[in-house]
């Protein structure tokens, strides 16, 4: 797992080379080659190999992948939308570039992760390549990871908001870009429908863990623990699962959603989904 | 033309429906469907059957390339950008909506654009909808759209940018699209390598005449006029063509950059390339 995030840090480095205009590709390259945990990408590349595909075959799109959770970052930390001054321990992008750099930035990473699947895959039919990319854009707009976003602000403040909406909040603000990155992978490996529709239920479940996890550690650990602003939903008086359920009932409601993961493996060979099973229960257990 | 225009906005009203979340695809089709003269999709419309394919075949990459300038204009007015008000005679976005709903409209209209060619492109090879998504993605990013909007902003307030660096912002941030529109249309409608390079610099021609003609526009024209802020320039302190070269000889250049546009489609058969030669002419001598 560790060696294949390595290649995604370098296959990112190549992809968003330093070149003029040298002040957007900066910004570009500096909150995603920030050192993130590289989920995204290991899990689109795990799924393409657990079909039967090689990993060079969907490495563009995990790098699209995490182009495109790094722009949600970028614009997600700005002073209109969560204004966050830090974000994996360094101050966050529109704090170093300013705000219409860093709008600009996660405009670029959008469609170059777009501009990078197109171009960069070897070793796929094209129609894969056109399904591939129709998913991980439905995965972003404003039936994935936008509507979760929108969701989220108009909810905040709200004394109503149960768990459907929580729940619906976050399969499209975290879990809709897991599913991408898995479906893409085993679209991109060459899996046969059944395949991708149990890899896509699988990254559901495991996105909503992310989730209910991410909840979690934001009331457990501090600032320095997570690399970023912690007890922010207390302060913001946001929704989230500790605060509907309390954090026991939470952390069983997140081994049950890492249970029901695995379960949808279960068809696969052993050796092929360890590594899958390997990232369900790191996202489960993870401290940061 | 106008009856290109009309099939256009329909297929922009069909493509962007309003659905849940309601406010940001409201917020979407507030400036999506704001009555814009629809200048790319139809060049991109008129490339397609230049080269003799059918207008349906580009039709979702012609609602596409609008969707993405529309997005442009919504990111480029917003407060931390142009901080504009006015746009099309209307509010824009952020006014309306707020600035965080029009970030992730404009998101999302950019990730839509790309699972609309996806997704709807019909009766054209798989590889060559790759391509054309490739192309697309470039004429955005940090190579295209973006690229002139950074050099923009790094060039408001210096007193030394000349023509080059002019040229280099407006090939960007305005012929970059053009360009993908049309580049898009001829190659979706089956045109040769050829046929794609003269019309990419035939688009070339007219978006510096684009961008010529709207500098000359800002400062004859009222806001009234324009339907948007007029005189903004000179307010701005920005670099011009008139600024540069005067009126006169800015009017000039138009009319040779029309002219060289024009000289591009010499090759093909006149009644066919009749369309592009009548929206160059439309560029060159519009009044808004």
């Amino acid at each position: 797992m560790i060696e294949k995030a390595t290649r995604v840090n370098k296959a990112l480095d190549d992809a968003v080379s330093l070149r003029e205009p040298l002040k957007v590709h900066e910004a570009m390259r500096y909150s995603l080659l920030a050192g993130g945990k590289r989920v995204r990408p290991v899990l689109c590349l795990a799924a393409c190999e657990l079909v039967g595909g090689a990993e060079s075959m969907a490495m563009p799109a995990a790098c699209a992948v995490e182009m495109i959770h790094t722009m949600s970052l970028i614009h997600d930390d700005l002073p209109c939308m969560d204004n966050d001054d830090l974000r994996r321990g360094k101050p966050t992008n529109h704090k170093v570039f300013g705000e219409d750099v860093a709008v600009l930035a996660g405009d670029a990473l959008l469609a170059f992760a777009f501009e990078h699947i197109a171009v960069s895959t070897a070793g796929v039919s094209p129609a894969r390549i056109v399904r591939a990319i129709g998913e991980l854009a439905k995965s972003i707009g404003s039936e994935g990871l936008v509507a979760g976003q929108v969701v989220d602000i108009n909810s905040e403040g709200l004394s109503d908001v149960g768990l459907e909406r929580l729940e619906f909040i976050h399969l499209h603000k975290t879990a809709a870009l897991l599913e991408g990155a898995v479906v893409l992978g085993a679209i991109l490996g060459g899996g046969c429908d059944e395949d991708v529709e149990k890899l896509r239920k699988f990254a559901r479940y495991i996105g909503l863990l992310f989730q209910v996890v991410d909840d979690i550690l934001d009331v457990t650990k501090s600032s320095q623990e997570l690399g970023k602003t912690a007890g922010k939903d207390l302060v913001a008086d946001k929704v989230t699962y500790p605060k509907l359920l309390g954090i026991e009932k939470s952390k069983e409601f997140a081994q049950k959603l890492n249970s029901d993961a695995q379960d949808q493996l279960s068809g696969f060979d052993s050796n092929k989904s360890a590594p899958l099973i390997a990232l369900a229960n790191y996202i489960a257990y993870r401290q940061n």
